[in-house]
């Protein structure tokens, strides 16, 4: 059918169902009895607190309502994102039109009393957020902070060739960065095997207190803007309802053949980029609510914002001139007596699983397949001798992911993501099976770029991390790679993506996730040519502030306890795990079974490592990560060889929870548990990946804490060698080992000639920097040190 | 002179000082003798480790050598931003060759002696990093971490109408969300009081491993973009050096020329959005480098990004290949015999100042001037009686920040930087006399919005922060107003700027600057309408992270401890100051005496809030933050209502880090000012306004550390009351007490029957919130709870 032709009725229809939606959102602003209107509006009737966005709400009910007609017309397989956040009562209202939200919360039925309490629970004390948050169904995506929801669009239709999510991003969120990035995604779409993202610009022209710049510029200069990001863009812009309904169903009509049009070319063969649609929809903020409201405008204007109407429980004025506005949606005309939807409105929305607030891909965990992951002994090292040179522990690492790509690549349920480091990182293996997935222009030289391919690189920590989000969220897998100091680029992304999994997790009608897994490598101790700006361990302590629930570190020291580690990640769910590991070749201390018992326990002794013999130690050395384990062990060694009786326990710590209590995370050792591996009275030094004090935070509660000693990277650093960046932060074995003497007084001068040959040797080491640039050549055995002096 | 008639002598002295300065930087990644190659090249003259990028690199010298010749020109004064962050050996070579380098390390000197030491310095321990790092003279912008070198160029050149800065985008760092939205500061840039920044977006094709989005776009896209972000490009593209030098030198005579008109026509009154020029520059990665190594393209590809030739020092073949690059730059015409540029070249140069090198807005700690600042004391609230309730923290201090504005309006040194939430943030006082500077369109409800106005609002943190940044950098002064929560969005380039105050405060040609200060309010307390995705008050851990030199966190618990506060902030120096204050009316607690000695200690004993009558208490009740004191005080008076001979201390704690040792921080108290206010036995009950294990990694070496009992946020939360906040994470009055009884064994009985009451409260509180929706109407009175059961 052409939109010129729509029905007088049809429209009719979609302004009605408009109507209720608007109807339904003011509702939930503003009362809490009264629900129909069926007596006059008291003061009584009104909610005592007010809060909630209105600005953005009609807009997004009318898009809403149009895709609806959409979705029904082509049985769409269709979900909705509302980038703007605050427009809660909109998908809210929608959601409970379609029976959605009814059918997971019963007690919120479809009349009037459901209504009461529909209206009641929102932005109220044990109800639900004022934004599109988990509680409400058909919702992936929050939006509390702005910016990623065409991210997470993307995500989520990538290997969906049969989705279609229409991303509404409003005009404050176009402001941030990451989505005015977002746009650029249309490049790493494949056409035949991904599905569609329509994104709906919303112009509604003001943020909360200043206009939006998009809805400042030129019409010119907008439609160069999204033509120059590769897209077709769609202006449509007013603020008459049954001109714009026909606009609307004319733009959605026409959207439509051009999408058909893309996947038919594409499926004959043209996979040539296309140029996909978008619409740019322009309607005042705050649309059909009041127009002026004491003396100054509102409809159109920032003021529309939040509540309009600031006080009618105590304004008379505010109080005819709300039920007038409830009134102008005629909800005589849409409800019956008992409250519910009259049935030729209800029957023009989607049924099922097309309804957007059931679509399952909004509640990835229903979709959710185990991946099949091989098994990761396979890709073990063999150990011949405890510290031997490995290759790398990432590039171990990428045989195992190369694999996982392979064994899945049918179900097309894993991704590897990164900022154009996966090969920096050293996850070189991937590519023997897989590509980059790029849809842009191509090149004679370019190395492994394809139309389609397991991983995604864009020079976007935010891209990368949404996209994933969006992946995960839809119910697959994946793995985001990347420099361990540029992690914090995402640190507020990580804080919603945690708060979400921790809400969802006490929803029962949401089902578990796939964890967000990243890997750390090109880590703070061997950042040797990028200097300063590189070295940053921080993002743990900013993890570990998320519910215990839901996060957790792993520090591998080696290349074999790497692969366990993975291999767990990639099986569990609904977590947030963080794994950071070396590229670099390094030392090599655990056979594969020792390290699968020593991954799963997450912490343990060192036998072989140590010189206690199973007795009562008199120091303790630990370490977790891989830099400080080989220093650690070094500085073990050199202890060992000068004062042979010495009873030295070595621990090596993987899973970083397990230092805390267990009333404090679910990992954590209970505390004889802890006394058992550190004693609790001798002497422990401990040398940490990060920031020192993340440690004393994670034991402060434990008996023999005051004698826990611990380094770690203290913000030292600069262009210089791999050993040297230890000895800056004074984690290096002979610092170890001065630290071991000082809290050792019963060794006396034994201590003494020790302590000085330490100093030596770091002497010795920064002479021979000075001068040749390089570490001196012995570093090369792991004991470097020990012998050294005699 | 037009371009085309530009003389073959100026292009070939273009051409030879561009050689010049690739043979420098060429010299810089792989020699450490034998400069000038007098001799034959040998593997001994070969460094050791090879790190530096040498793929942006001739494409920056280029830039620089034809922004030389426009300087000299037309006498600019101009400076350069190197966005593509790896590009140090460039602006090392170019300030070398106009002597601003040697000025400022004078054994680097310009001759064979020095340039050998240029070398040999080159991402060497104890050398230079391979970024345009804060030792390289002419610098503001590192670029170690992507995405910021638009916004600080916007920063830089706020309030410098003399001033243009050139800044090259990497098509790297283009794809980056900060940059990708930076491009539309356009729109918030007065062409008569501010000055011009000419964007360079320089295509060189390709990122680590993969080639860049912006280049694999078609030419027409690429031009729509910037058209649409409302720019005016010029593009250009080559790889034939004379041919290029004609077409560049061309475009910045025409780029001249646009700029010169618009600033005309500004003055003449047209203050319309201008068109502004920029420039994008396609040229080969790794341009005039070697074409080909061991059969792979590497001119032109991504293989050029770091070190074309991986080992001159061992295979005969690279370095033949090595000699003939450095060879065909034609040493022998470019330096005499003693290394030194030959003076024809040298006159190519501008001179002092003019020299983007020594351009002192890149030193800022120059230029900056004291702000003038109204004495404080004179916004302060009368403190009639303690507790009364104010009206928002932040509304007070808006007067103040007024006044600051308006003293400084003249001298235009001071601006305020905000994601649209200035007055969310309840600065209202500040639109008093001035505007947002806003330069898109216009229309009529439009509030505070002028072509010049002294804040800056757009909702992007990053931009935000980049450009308050930028503005500091060169010398001026500011403030940033923000959501606590959202803070987090801009972690990593606090990290960047702190590294930055870090290491240029250890250099003596560097002079300080003017602090980053950084105004959280919204804070995690009071999100009652914006619930769980809006409380995250992990910004301190973050900072805290970094060196103790440069962090300052500050929890001001009412009006008069914030302007205090403030005060200070603003007249410091070299610091990040986060300053975490509420915007809604809550209780005062000290005249401005009492507050300007309280914060001036940054920690002390609230004498009229506590009853240990200045003897050693039996408890001490701790807090830090305004929501936190408000209930630490009321449990304070409900302990000494119903246990009147309970001797308890009050310690509010408004600068944080007196907390730690004062080896850790130079703010923190020695042991014994510690345990004088701690005690050294007594239970502590410590409430935080954010995660409370931040206390315990700040005091774990205390002396009494084993009795403080932390409370503060734990990641529960949701759309709530402001006072059910507090009981979701038991920081409330009511669990403080019960806290204290808790420690307190030697209550017996009394303690069991306040216990019970304690907990009746709370059900009470849940039963009232959950019938009405709101807190209990008692709670206007500070000290409600203390009287409700008697």
């Amino acid at each position: 059918m052409n939109n010129n032709e729509l029905s007088s009725e049809t429209l009719a229809g979609l302004d009605a169902y408009w109507r209720a939606s608007n109807y339904l959102a003011v509702g939930q602003i503003y009362l809490r009895a009264n629900p129909l209107l069926k007596e006059p509006l008291q003061s009584e009737h009104i909610k005592r607190v007010l809060l909630g966005h209105w600005g953005t709400t009609p807009g997004q009910n009318f898009i809403y309502t149009h895709l609806n007609r959409i979705i029904k017309k082509h049985d769409l397989n269709m979900f909705y994102i509302s980038g703007p956040g605050h427009g809660g009562p909109a998908m809210v209202a929608q959601t409970y039109l379609e029976g959605t939200y009814s059918e997971i919360y019963p007690e919120i039925s479809q009349d009037e009393k459901g209504m009461t309490k529909l209206f009641k629970q929102f932005s109220f004390p044990g109800g639900i957020p004022s934004h599109v948050s988990p509680e409400c169904p058909g919702s992936m995506h929050e939006g509390g902070e702005l910016g990623y929801s065409l991210s997470h669009a993307f995500g989520a239709v990538f290997d969906n060739p049969g989705l279609i999510v229409s991303c509404v991003v409003g005009d404050g969120e176009a402001e941030t960065g990451p989505l005015a990035t977002a746009w650029h995604s249309n490049k790493f779409l494949n056409p035949i095997t991904d599905g569609v993202v329509l994104p709906i610009l919303h112009l509604n022209g003001y943020k909360i207190a200043n206009p939006a710049v998009l809805a400042r510029i030129p019409e010119e200069e907008l439609k160069d803007l999204f033509k120059g990001y590769g897209w077709k863009p769609y202006l449509l812009s007013g603020d008459e309802p049954s001109t714009m309904h026909h606009q609307m169903a004319n733009v959605l009509d026409q959207v439509m053949a051009d999408i058909n049009e893309i996947k038919e070319q594409a499926q004959n063969g043209n996979i040539t980029r296309p140029c996909w649609p978008m619409i740019i929809l322009r309607t005042p903020k705050g649309w059909t609510g009041p127009k002026v409201v004491d003396g100054l405008q509102v409809e159109g204007s920032f003021r529309a914002h939040q509540v309009p109407l600031s006080d009618p429980a105590h304004s008379p004025e505010h109080l005819a001139a709300l039920e007038k506005w409830l009134l102008s949606y005629k909800p005589n005309e849409l409800f019956d007596e008992n409250g519910r939807l009259l049935p030729e409105l209800a029957a023009l929305a989607p049924v099922n699983e097309r309804r957007m607030g059931a679509n399952p891909h909004t509640n990835g965990g229903i979709l959710l397949k185990n991946l099949h992951i091989p098994d990761f002994r396979e890709y073990a090292i063999d150990i011949q001798q405890k510290g031997i040179t490995g290759q790398g522990d990432t590039l171990i690492l990428s045989s195992f992911i190369r694999d996982v790509i392979k064994l899945n690549m049918e179900s097309r349920n894993f991704r590897l993501f990164g900022p154009d480091e996966t090969l920096s990182n050293k996850l070189n293996a991937v590519f023997e099976v897989t590509n980059r997935q790029w849809n842009a222009l191509k090149e004679e030289n370019d190395d492994f770029l394809a139309n389609d391919g397991r991983v995604m690189e864009m020079l976007s920590e935010h891209q990368c991390e949404g996209w994933l989000e969006g992946y995960l969220l839809t119910g697959r897998h994946g793995l985001f790679n990347c420099y361990e100091a540029f992690i914090h680029i995402i640190d507020s992304m990580f804080n919603q993506h945690a708060k979400w999994l921790k809400v969802t997790a006490g929803l029962p009608w949401r089902r578990k996730l796939a964890s967000l897994n990243i890997l750390l490598a090109s880590h703070v101790w061997r950042q040797d040519h990028n200097g300063f700006t590189h070295q940053d361990p921080g993002f743990i302590d900013h993890v570990i502030n998320k519910k215990a629930s839901v996060v957790r570190v792993y520090l591998p020291p080696d290349a074999n306890c790497l692969l366990s580690v993975m291999d767990h990640c990639l099986r569990s769910r609904h977590y947030v795990n963080v794994v950071i590991a070396g590229k670099h070749p390094s030392p090599q201390w655990l056979s594969i079974d020792e390290a699968t018992i020593h991954c799963t326990k997450g912490i343990g002794i060192w036998p072989w490592a140590s010189s206690d013999a199973g007795q009562e130690p008199d120091l303790v050395m630990a370490c977790a990560g891989d830099v400080p384990t080989l220093e650690i062990l070094a500085a073990v060694e050199i202890l060992k060889k000068h004062i042979p009786e010495l009873k030295i326990r070595v621990v090596n710590v993987v899973d970083l929870m397990k230092l805390q209590p267990e009333s404090e995370h679910p990992h954590g050792l209970n505390d004889e548990e802890f006394d058992s591996l550190f004693t609790s009275n001798k002497p422990v030094i401990f040398s940490f990946h990060a920031y020192p004090w993340l440690i004393h935070r994670l034991t402060y509660r434990r008996t023999n804490h005051h004698n826990i000693h611990v380094r770690g990277y203290k913000e030292e650093g600069t262009i210089t060698t791999p050993f040297d960046m230890t000895v800056l932060n004074e984690t290096d074995r002979f610092n170890l080992v001065m630290d071991a003497l000082k809290r050792l007084p019963q060794l006396g001068n034994k201590s003494a000639y020790l302590k000085q040959e330490m100093e030596d040797q770091l002497i010795k080491h920064k002479l021979y920097i000075r001068e040749h640039g390089i570490d001196m050549p012995e570093i090369r055995d792991w004991k470097w040190g020990t012998d050294l002096f005699k």
